[in-house]
């Protein structure tokens, strides 16, 4: 490690006495960032001092935070995959063949390199490596940042429990795991609309993102200049994009879905996968034979992609197109590694549809699909609901892991209730935590603005740390490795009236600075060493009270005993 | 019911398109309150109109929100128990003879009644009645807003797995019911602090909680007029009042625990009894064979209640005396029917401590009163933690069933991680759910500003919402009669876009209508027919292609199905 290089403000204001500092692995490119947090010291009532070893926290924030790095998002991120991948000798540049309608006023001129495929129609996944007994640089990347066993990594994406989203494409990724044995990660979903933001709106949104905690990204644009937006977001992006192809492929048809055709989405596919996106929802397991049962539902569809293949399969009388031509899909995410993220077409969108026939059946068909994509080996996660109330998640949860053979599950919530609007962020971050503590490896954010708009800047925050906190409360339940640290931190912090140390241990220090000073008198706002809060006041500070218990004499505590 | 009495607007811009309406019982003077939200008319695609029924909503705001009522904070509410108390014929006036420390400036002169107290030594509670099959006044009104049989309320009382907290001094107070197998309800703290707040400030306070859904208030008054400011807030007070005796007991000697007494202790209990307070926190469970147990944990004693307690116990060598005493506090609890809330004092203050000696210990001794004040008469409830991860809430709650024989369990939270400064409220509400959930009868809300300082008005607001979340996420997890109809009503009024109703079943319409104005350009802002929100737009509206699948033929239904 390389602790001693910078000062503690790497991070500026958002994250206070905070550093870069890297983990390196057994070659000297495998640099694996951690926020290190510098605690200050403890103060004893006798006057001695202890020092209190920096807290190390699992760093989202890429490049971006590290000083020796010169931002430039018109050069991108470093591509630090680039040698590991060439290493493997498994994959060659390709000429792009797909027309990709570039505003040339926006286009992205960054990128020097042609894009990669795989030779000879190879499996490059890593998927297909752990099961050949390879520990690849990524499998070592992930093992250091989880802090567990390179062979357990290897291990758990042989068996399909766990993924690595990492398109051979976007060497500029830092590898993460998603895998329900691991730190459970969340997504932020991004994207410009018909109603239009620039792009240097929405790459400043994917890093805003990624600075408050978010593993992995998904790109939504529905607007204009698609294809260029993500260009600049994924060559920027420190953590994997993930997108809905079908969203693009109807923009080109100008949202005429009487246009969609396997060819069409198929062009989409390999355009965004010589781009690089990591992770492709895919909703090829909303068949013909459900469309009876979402009759009977009570709020029929609400994924949008899910609707779209619904309606394309009725107008033209033909099975889903995705689902038939999945072997096909296959060997385009085998070629690039891209990882399947098959979409909860059916995901309930109200209490009374949870676990109703449409979304189980469903899920049993993502887990048909499952099968053949692992056959091919292609990663494979599988995005559940939804609407749930507590007591049906569980069920969910083991159906999910029974049906699906253990790939990992990507939720979008569950919200525990129809009736929140305005606080569904929180609403969503109740099933979360249950959710994630069930199992679910990777919950993708709700925001404030669910079901009523577009989330702004500070719904982007307050969606991310929300669920940071949803996901932590789970690692802490499932006892994931290392999880415990941070709240053993915050408690002895917290008995030790180490305020400085509190805010920074949270997951947003300036709120939670803001809050304190809030409640205090403007002559103590400089102080950091009030040992009492403004609830119980000075003098019956339980925390106080607890320390002077403590320290009683052992007779004392010998006589209370009897 | 006098549905057709008012406009629908009794609840001003908090909750537009409502009324106040009553439900009238076996007696004219049993009128239950509850918000009828007016919902708009289906408009079907064919052109016709249904009309769909007004949703009704248990209300907590009390005759504030009637129209009929006229507001004078110095009279207070209407005495509507007064005749039901009166009827029993077991209690009679009382000259006080505690010496309140009244500031002539701030006291409140419009109460025209003296004290009532049991007549010799008459146990006049809840509990008593139901054991002798009587079913009150109060039972039938809880009965009827609760959507239950009369004799369930009588039962479950009667076996102590339901309080109904009403002091007989309060008898402006609207029945409600605390028990498992109810409407799980919520506890917002309020009380002003040495740094001061007024008399009106205080009971406005009070009045904003209650208006966004708190079923009880605690007064943690902890600074000056601390009498005279409960003395405002019971008598306009809706609902029930708890207190911490302990924190007046304290004030009345400056803060000097030194002088605390028994005697002191007994005249604050009868000063609170007589002024109507409906349950007091005693910390009747720390007890001295328990220290050498705090010594052994990491944040020791977190309750301000229980530090004192403890601490007090080491300076006097003595065991607590609320423990010691505890049969002459039954004897003053019975003859005022003053709910007992036994206060969790070993409560674990960090993930850490969670379900250790401390807290396991008390909570047996909590089980001993329990049974101690039964056998007095008295109705209980037992205080909960605190901080646990979600894997231990299952056996905190079975535990506290167990050994405090199902009396209804009072959580704070519980927390699911140390780390959330600034978002306890969410991390709260994680907690509070699930243990809602499992069988938590009420959950006391946390504020944003929880470990750091004390709420503003801003903060109760959002911590009252984000816990009705969590209680109601219990309710639909557990199966309370009546909770699925709001989510039924939001579900019909999603789907059909009937955005004034959605927003006006929502917890906090007022917000959920600027969260989505905010998404719409200001030309469709006066608009309520949009058939499509922000997130999918118009033309891939997942809801309008839904509704488009369910009117396909059925012909083609069949077809799809082979």
């Amino acid at each position: 490690m390389t602790h001693e290089k910078h000062a503690y403000d790497d991070y500026g204001t958002h994250y206070p006495n905070s550093r870069k500092v890297y983990v390196t692995g057994s070659r000297s490119d495998i640099r694996v960032p951690v926020r290190e947090i510098r605690l200050d010291d403890t103060r004893n009532a006798d006057g001695s001092i202890e020092e209190n070893p920096p807290l190390m926290i699992y760093d989202t924030c890429g490049p971006m935070t590290d000083p020796d790095h010169e931002i430039d998002l018109e050069k991108g991120l470093p591509a630090i995959r680039s040698a590991w991948i060439a290493e493997r000798n498994d994959v060659e540049e390709h000429a792009s063949g797909v027309d990709i309608l570039s505003n040339p006023d926006k286009a992205y001129h960054g990128l020097q390199r042609k894009p990669l495929r795989a030779k000879d129609e190879k499996s490059v996944t890593q998927l297909t490596y752990a099961r050949q007994g390879i520990i690849t640089p990524e499998m070592e990347f992930v093992a250091i940042r989880e802090k567990v066993a390179l062979e357990f990594v290897r291990d758990e994406i042989a068996a399909g429990r766990a993924v690595i989203p990492l398109n051979i494409n976007h060497p500029e990724a830092e590898p993460m795991i998603i895998g329900r044995k691991f730190r459970t990660k969340i997504n932020a979903n991004i994207g410009n609309s018909a109603l239009g933001s620039s792009i240097e709106e929405e790459v400043d949104k994917m890093q805003w993102a990624v600075q408050w905690g978010a593993d992995t990204v998904m790109d939504l644009s529905t607007g204009t200049d698609i294809h260029d937006t993500r260009e600049w977001i994924v060559r920027n992006s420190p953590t994997p994009i993930g997108t809905v192809p079908l969203y693009q492929a109807l923009k080109k048809i100008d949202d005429d879905a009487d246009g969609l055709s396997w060819e069409l989405y198929r062009d989409t596919l390999i355009e965004q996968a010589e781009q690089g996106i990591d992770y492709f929802t895919i909703h090829a397991g909303v068949l013909r034979k459900d469309i009876p049962a979402v009759k009977a539902r009570k709020l029929g569809i609400v994924s949008r992609g899910g609707s779209i293949m619904a309606k394309w399969m009725i107008d033209n009388n033909q099975e889903n197109f995705l689902y038939t031509r999945f072997p096909e899909i296959c060997e385009i995410m085998r070629a690039y590694d891209i990882t399947f993220s098959l979409g909860d077409g059916m995901r309930p969108g109200c209490i009374a549809d949870a676990n109703d026939e449409a979304q189980l059946s469903e899920l049993k068909t993502l887990g048909e699909l499952t099968k053949i994509a692992w056959e091919h080996g292609c990663q494979v996660m599988i995005e559940g609901p939804g609407h749930v109330p507590l007591d049906k998640i569980k069920v969910n949860m083991d159906l999910q892991l029974q049906d699906c053979f253990e790939a990992p599950f990507y939720t979008l919530g569950p919200l525990v209730t129809d009736c929140a609007a305005g606080y569904d962020h929180i609403n969503s971050a109740i099933g979360g935590a249950v959710i994630g503590w069930y199992g679910t490896s990777m919950l993708c954010y709700v925001t404030p603005k669910e079901h009523l708009g577009l989330p702004n800047r500070d719904d982007v925050k307050e969606g991310v740390i929300v669920h940071k906190i949803a996901a932590h409360a789970a690692d802490l339940a499932k006892g994931v490795a290392g999880a415990m640290d941070r709240d053993e931190a915050m408690r002895k912090a917290r008995g030790e009236f180490r305020w400085e140390d509190q805010y920074n241990i949270s997951f947003d220090p300036q709120r939670a600075r803001e809050y304190r000073l809030a409640s205090l008198p403007p002559e103590e706002h400089g102080r950091t060493d009030q040992h009492y809060c403004s609830m119980c006041g000075e003098r019956y500070c339980s925390m106080r009270i607890s320390e002077d218990i403590r320290q009683c004499p052992a007779g004392q505590g010998a006589e209370l005993e009897s």
